[in-house]
């Protein structure tokens, strides 16, 4: 049995983060409330630090590591935020990194980790284990292992953004979280929980890889191949059994909707909001924008992932 | 003899404001600081309402008129920020307004304004004179003219920006404002006098368009050729008799930075800070990190002025 993280670990991990984290704005905008009839608050951590709330998982998790484990350092694999989160939580407390990334990862990426001091080792995603593999570099190089979303220090970590939220706009109606592997939903759940008992929380996927919600509706963990869709950050093929403990427990509902939604919100916050947001950063948004009327009179806030995505790519999704 | 506003001026616009214009965030970036060895303070009127800080002013000069005003409704010329910015404001007060805009404007500029019910006039900037038209347009239906820049409320409500600046983060060594026509810069450097004696208040324009330069040293207003440059907000001809007043009392120096600084900074922020900027609202930051290493140690303002950049024009310039 499980013992899931809770909302005084978010608290906790808030004074962690005190001076090292941004308190990210929240934005509010005319339009979109003129539009949805309702009062819609974006928590915006597109201007966390290394342009994503992965950060403060990341940096909560390594606080936490003894004199020992400190000296040993961190070792975690992923291509994406995860990736430059413990790189430079690292290189901020002093440890050695080591960071697992995909041969054919692109280079920006590699190199973004690299320049906080992680060393990057590559593998070929189609025919090594990287699980097995980070498993292997943790026993030989006395490495501790903080996975992407599945670890509760992580959870407790991206929790404080909710947990900022509510602070500043107080109790809401309903909350959009982006979906991936659930530790954004995770820790937000244990936020809205505590500051605001009444407010629905809904995890928000990509149609192409709705496992959590087949994982919501049924019960159960469900696996699938990686989706093909523009949110890269959500490309994940399955919950974890910290993340999809809390979700099916706090969670209202799972929902999904298209890359081409995801490019719309995309579109509306460069043009009318002046922010550069990520595809899977935009899938909140798109989701609330998808329940239109159905929010009018409500309190509504909006958690906006990140803001990594190379600018070539943005001009070509949104230009 | 000009009666110039003051900081009561200001700050009598700034309760006007409140519940119209967002108090926009103000971000910092840890990249920034390292590199200049400083505390810079970037105050985003990118984030204000209809995407610039000409929001604040045009909405404190049309609160100020009487019944017979309203009546009558408000004229003005602009083919940027401030036409938006006092057609929202006439909208939101429920008065008629008159924007004289040349022919050749950008035609999703004319439809934005349009689309906050202003009545669009055009005209031939190569054989007419947008001032006599104008004013025959304020005689012939009795409409108020505010220009975009150089009018007391204009200019008080334009302060309001640095006032929340200096509100936020207390005192400050140096400030660096945008400088096209000196209604944004006027207005700060009422704010500093006011709350930051000390602070050292600099404008900043595009190289090829110094003539706030030319006029700040040589103590009398300077007419240019309408200049060229990617900085479209500061591409006025010479400051306004109340800017200048206030400009050559209250501020240290005037700089300039050339487009190439400028496409920087705009990279800068989209790459790192996830933000849209406009041309015009990165002089400030392209002359603070011109400035550099002088800077170290020192607590430092930046205001950007606005986010309104057409996408396809953005990402030629960043992507």
């Amino acid at each position: 049995m499980l013992t899931l993280p809770t909302f005084d670990d978010v608290t906790a991990a808030a004074s962690r983060l005190a001076g090292h984290a941004h308190r990210t704005p929240v934005l509010q905008s005319r339009t979109v409330n003129d539009t949805l009839q309702a009062s819609v608050f974006f928590k915006c951590e597109n201007f966390q630090r290394m342009g994503a709330f992965k950060f403060r998982g990341a940096f909560n998790a390594l606080s936490r590591f003894d004199a020992a484990q400190r000296k040993a350092g961190v070792v975690t694999f992923s291509s994406g935020n995860h990736a430059q989160a413990v790189a430079l939580s690292a290189r901020l407390l002093g440890m050695p990194a080591v960071i697992l990334m995909p041969l054919d990862a692109p280079s920006a990426k590699m190199q973004a980790t690299r320049g906080y001091g992680a060393e990057v080792v590559t593998y070929d995603r189609f025919t090594q284990d990287r699980e097995a593999l980070t498993r292997e570099i943790a026993a030989a190089r006395g490495m501790t292992l903080i996975p992407p979303y599945d670890h509760p220090d992580v959870i407790a970590g991206q929790g404080t953004a909710a947990r900022e939220l509510f602070e500043k706009v107080g109790e809401l109606d309903h909350l959009f979280v982006c979906l991936g592997g659930g530790g954004l939903l995770s820790g937000s759940a244990l936020a809205a929980r505590a500051l605001s008992p009444g407010c629905k929380v809904y995890g928000v996927e990509p149609e192409a890889g709705n496992d959590g919600q087949q994982s919501f509706r049924s019960g159960r963990i469900v696996n699938i191949a990686t989706p093909k869709t523009i949110a890269d950050g959500a490309q994940t093929q399955h919950l974890g059994a910290y993340t999809f403990g809390i979700i099916r427990r706090d969670v209202d509902d799972v929902l999904t909707v298209t890359d081409a939604q995801l490019v719309t919100a995309m579109r509306f916050f460069a043009e009318r909001m002046k922010m550069i947001v990520e595809p899977t950063g935009c899938l909140g948004f798109a989701a609330a924008c998808e329940a239109g009327t159905k929010l009018a009179g409500q309190r509504v806030g909006v958690i906006i992932s990140g803001g990594n995505v190379d600018l070539q790519r943005f001009a070509e999704l949104v230009a």
